[in-house]
């Protein structure tokens, strides 16, 4: 890959060709429960490079505005948050949820001329999401399936990630590392265990994939064996810009990702899991808190991982050899992590050697690159906006030798409402 | 502003037009009380920019000398400090307080021939002061009023702060700030309580400011409702270049601060409080080093804040919810701090939107970048060398509607010796 | 010293022309007890700026290869060193210690071509050390004395030091500076003790020194007064690129450093202390892992000292008033360590003030200056790496006055299998 291309893919503050494609998307902000009650304490946060400042009113509104007071540049995070708005703490200059300035205490009749960015905001799937573009372009708000279901249906947590967002996203798409980094995992992590799925992938490591590209991104068709006459499928999408969907393991949840830069050497890995018709259970929930699965222990704030680089992600050379983990790190997100960490901030992709098993990763890249280029040469929308499309969902099922996939379980690709999710 | 003229006042290292003109008046450098006795341990300091070492020889005269040892760049920090000079530790190479090689053990007549850069030092109102310009220059020591009192008169302290000098110079300059994040003090700290005095300010928040530029800086008249017939004023000073007074609140202390460069990205906030004609009590005094009024608790030999950016000022979110504070930072130090050090290391102030209370601010900015051009342009020597000039005091009092202050409290601007303060 | 010079000598990277000249001999990289048993964890290890990962295969073969994957460039500290080689944990390619793939799971065809970086190593002297040039210039393996000994016969540590490697070894070429920092470790030091040269050593502190261009680098004869009609010689050798050697002191063992460039601004600073014709004592060892003589307390991993510049190196004042350490910082090494340390990561070498006693330094500096530019300019291979210059010895001794010391003693330089050190 061409350095030239290689920065495109990774720049994403204002202005850069990337940071402008993410510009057109419901941007994942943060968990709701950060700005659980009116009048909460602020919170900062930094979203493709932009400093911002997230609070619930008095009213219950949510707004996220520039971290800054445009008077002196004092950060509003040390402000007071009251009676309809934040009031900076230095001089009293307070703003509402539309970064509009309300009150200026010394000089009452200038607080009309003055207002702060702001971005409209929405409130779905237990997640705070901004647009951050054009007005004119702003999108409907998202419709994928776990984010509409009710609460009791999923369960969703973020960690901080010390990477740019790409290299954390193409650990979504490419799925082969399963059968390596998390093998040892398929025994013991309790969304993992299924005796029948995990016999067709730990038997047959030469998953055959295809890809198709498709109006939300990519789907990208797994094929191993099953038994004697039939192929066990895993159905994997990506979906513009930024998420990656998981298929289930047996009667597991299904799961996925999001992948949001914070800048361009760190970024927010959003992690899912959730069942279509039926609450999950107290042990589920449990365990999703307890950092198994795709989910992972961490310090309140930050989000950063208990597991981290500065503690080598508490590798155990014992428990390696001792096959318990592959690589020496616990659990697969931070499994995930600490690979993703170990290529730099930023990987330098003109050094790379892909292979056939990256196809999805190439794919997403060239489309990613494709549609950011469009954008900036001719202003052409890029795709997955339309929430419609949003609407697919990752399958896994054992189908008879020689029939295609789209034939025997096609169907099963759409997210349908009441209707549980299609797994061996 | 634009960004010309605010690099040219937050520069201050050798050669820059702010540097210089910094180096034409005695700086404060460090405590007297780091080094205390002859031959004690010698403390590094960095000031404008420079890496110095302070000591304190047999004789007791006290030297500021270049960090580093002339023959390879050792750090005499690491040297020993005996029998009249700093002796480097690697080779034995010594200095005097005047930065004069004395002894070069291997090559004794080279001795005379080696001299590191040193300024002239004096010590007064247990600090101790260097003055870095040229020789010719050297102005007659300050005469600053709580500077020329008994030790018992007054309470000197320094904390370390995280930003360039201006933006915490324009924080003691800026009194409107008070009646926003500090506004719970008057309430609960030792040495703002007075009824008297609090009322009106409570009662008043929009004061009324008036300037004058004065031999000595800046004099900010700030007038405030009192009685029914009658006129709460309080008078603060800006003294060239970095010294700002603050009134009394009723009988306590007046008090001040100096902003010391550092380098361009810290400097050193220092915070005196005194009595003109009496002692401080031993309560006053307690209350001071327990970091009450303006002053702050801060780790030895770093005289870092135990508040902190690491620890996010200690904010209490319940505090402030409660009225205790007012932005969830306890002390009236460190709030300024916080808010000051929430601005970057250099606040932008290109983006600033100043308003007519910000005009003490916009004055002295401006006194100070046309003193420092005018030193460069044509060697004219800025304002307030002089220590005549020095010789002024802020004041709190009550006056009738319709006394301009002058006629009525003029004098009181002055400071006497033996006469006290004049505060309601 | 002008600044090109001064480049030249401290950059070491690949391409630098003093990393060239580095690039033409055996390179220290580690502890053998680092990689101690087949399969055992990876290490990673930064030498001459190039990040490698360290191994020992099942067979017991050591590598030293490029620490990042060719496929995506996770690190392979993450991965398994099993089975003859280590895999990547991220997707399974596998590496044996010639840095060839040897498995490429989904594209087994393809393992062939991948190839990391390799750097051949050998095993020697407690130490693993690998060639770094290019194939063909590659020199007969180190046979400095030493390292040839049985194990029992030496001690080897390493400690990080946080600054280039040449004012690293210049501190080690520098014999003067140990009759200042080091002096009061005559009388309380175990491996310095002794009655009789300490009795010299501090009764002429202006020793007279002799240099002389030997094949292996530099010869420095120091010459002391001894008796009344004898002097005390001490005999210490540079040899190219990065070794030092040191005299002994009465009965105790000889010694000697390497400083190896990490990167620009870190090296490893080696010490090893050894008897020619007898095994260390239970005692001397003992005293040698707690820190003693030329050896260093270390955090395991970093091999980062316990005293550091974060804790001011634990420097004792009292100590220091008491005449217990000269500086302060408590240990030979450590006083080394911290007066480099303080010089900055790379001393600003063009405002030094070089004297007759650092002529060791001035030589050493031409003579490496001279060989990376006739290496870069010619191709000339540099000096020393001839395994024969490589076997000397240093020297204590008392010789009649007038007796040249080559006469008297010249012999006792050569290190002569069997035979033991002259010392007084």
């Amino acid at each position: 890959m061409d350095q030239e291309t290689a920065e495109l893919l990774v720049r994403t503050g204002p202005g850069t060709a990337m940071g402008n494609l993410m510009r057109r998307y419901w941007v994942p902000v943060m968990l709701l429960s950060e700005i659980a009650e009116p009048d909460c304490a602020p919170v900062r946060v930094k979203i493709l490079g932009e400093r911002l400042l997230a609070f619930r009113d008095t009213q219950g509104r949510a707004g996220l505005i520039d971290e800054f007071c445009a008077h002196r540049g004092a950060s509003l995070f040390l402000g007071r948050n009251e009676e309809g708005g934040i009031r900076c703490s230095y001089h009293g200059w307070k703003y509402d949820v539309t970064g509009q300035c309300t009150e200026l205490p010394s000089v009452p009749n200038l607080a009309c001329k003055m207002k702060l960015k702001a971005y409209p905001c929405i409130e779905r799937g237990d997640i705070l999401w901004a647009y951050m573009g054009p007005p004119e372009k702003q999108p409907a708000p998202p419709e994928l399936e776990w984010s509409l279901l009710p609460p009791s249906h999923r369960y969703v947590s973020k960690r901080f990630q010390a990477t740019g967002w790409l290299q954390a996203m193409e650990g979504g798409i490419d799925t082969t590392h399963a059968s390596w980094v998390h093998r040892y995992e398929l025994d013991h992590d309790p969304m993992h265990q299924h005796a029948k799925a995990n016999k067709y992938i730990k038997a047959d490591r030469n998953a055959v994939f295809d890809l198709e590209e498709s109006p939300h991104g990519l789907t990208i068709f797994g094929r191993r064996n099953g038994e004697e006459n039939s192929h066990y499928w895993r159905i994997t999408q990506w979906i513009f810009p930024w998420f990656t969907l998981i298929p289930p393991f047996g009667p597991h949840a299904l799961g996925g990702h999001m992948w949001i830069p914070i800048d361009d050497h760190n970024c927010w890995a959003w992690s899912f899991d959730y069942h279509p018709v039926r609450a999950l259970t107290g042990e589920e929930r449990k365990a999703m808190e307890d950092g198994k699965g795709i989910h992972v222990k961490v310090f309140p704030v930050t989000f950063r991982p208990l597991q981290n680089k500065d503690n080598n992600y508490l590798i155990d050379r014992a428990a390696q050899k001792a096959g318990h983990t592959f690589s020496g790190v616990e659990g697969i997100g931070m499994q995930d992590a600490s690979l993703q960490e170990s290529m730099g901030p930023i990987q330098d992709r003109t050094k790379e050697n892909l292979v056939s098993t990256d196809n999805g990763i190439i794919m997403a890249r060239h489309r990613l690159m494709k549609a950011a280029k469009e954008l900036a040469a001719k202003g052409t929308l890029p795709p997955g906006r339309d929430p419609g499309h949003q609407q697919v969902r990752s399958v896994a099922v054992v189908l008879p030798q020689g029939t295609p996939f789209k034939e025997g379980a096609g169907e099963a690709l759409k997210a349908k409402a009441g209707v549980a999710q299609t797994s061996v």
